[in-house]
């Protein structure tokens, strides 16, 4: 059975306003699960790489892929040390005085090794895994992939050894010698939507969309 | 007088879908200004870190700051190597076979080596104009940092080595073969939106929204 937190260690204890600091597992899955794309850190002769990717996870394991000819998927299947960070900007933290002006977000930091999935089988349930992940269904739908796809795509996981989540909400804190000063302050929200489907111009006629696109229309992530 | 494109380099050269990728100045910048939140990469003993920061610009270099006491700055103003990577994920590209679904999204990673700006009156113009890159002319209505907050804030900035852009947009590219499938295809558009501004709860009464605050409202990034 797995703990319900996240031991904090050198990598992800959180120093800077730890009261903001998270590390038990429903506050860290629930915003590396509200955000797709993430940032994956990784290091070349100690040049650092911060690539945005699709990123979705599966209890404690993260996965991502790509072509196999990336510079990141052949670098972290390396079973280098890697950093996942999963972020969200929730709005501008307006205050009185400059210094106190802020962010709200959701961000989490998560660390470990990626290893490759290079079992046929494996490798395949999880990429179509990944389809089902972020439109549970349509797996269904689709055509299975081919050998050269599957030899085309190179498909990571990693365990998160250690992993933080930091969050603020809420309104600006200023100084209380700031509070009666004639300056607006409080919160503009950044909210990021899904919108309405597109259809591809050559969508075959007759063709709708399936409810489990239709259902993520007006989703706040 | 600024050459109208940076050159691209070993870090920075775009290799997969080398199509969507732009070295062009206006690109780059853009990509920069449309993300107020970007990723900081760097690099301790070895590790990875990825931290989500406000990061602004500067003609072509990039300003960020934050607590004194953080990790993140406390490495990077030491002159190290640095990866600045802003990205906006703009939708679901949703293709017939599972392969070829994709993202649409925004992405610039910028290389270069930050250094820290500590001229008191240099460091607090630049701060000041932090405020007003994101909130224009509110400077004016705020009162001064302080000498104690000055010390407790590092700025750092960091001219721009190497950048690349990669954009995608538009329909799922399928195969032939796929096109007459009975699967729906097509894009899901995400869109990061500005919302109504909310009072601090202790605004002192009579204080308007200011216009600079106003004209944000429904904005997309």
């Amino acid at each position: 059975m797995m703990e319900d937190a996240f031991t904090p260690g050198a990598r992800s204890r959180v120093k800077r306003a730890h009261k903001r600091g998270h590390y038990d597992r429903e506050t860290v899955h629930a915003v590396i699960d509200a955000c797709p794309m993430s940032h994956v850190g990784y290091v070349i002769d100690g040049q650092p790489y911060v690539t945005p990717t699709l990123v979705w996870r599966v209890g404690d394991r993260l996965f991502w892929h790509g072509s196999s000819a990336s510079r990141m998927l052949r670098t972290v299947k390396q079973a280098v040390p890697v950093c996942v960070t999963a972020s969200l900007f929730d709005g501008w933290v307006v205050a009185r005085s400059g210094f106190h002006h802020s962010a709200n977000y959701r961000c989490v930091m998560a660390f470990g090794r990626a290893e490759q999935v290079t079992g046929k089988a494996e490798k395949d349930a999880a990429l179509m895994g990944m389809i089902d992940h972020f439109f549970p269904g349509r797996s269904l739908q689709i055509r299975a992939n081919n050998a050269k796809e599957l030899k085309a795509t190179t498909l990571v996981s990693m365990e998160i050894e250690e992993a933080s989540a930091k969050i603020r909400t809420g309104p600006p804190i200023d100084d209380d010698e700031d509070m009666q000063d004639d300056v607006w302050a409080g919160v503009v929200p950044i909210k990021t939507v899904t919108g309405r489907p597109v259809d591809d111009p050559q969508l075959k006629s007759g063709v709708d969309v399936p409810d489990y696109i239709r259902v993520m229309v007006g989703k706040v992530f």
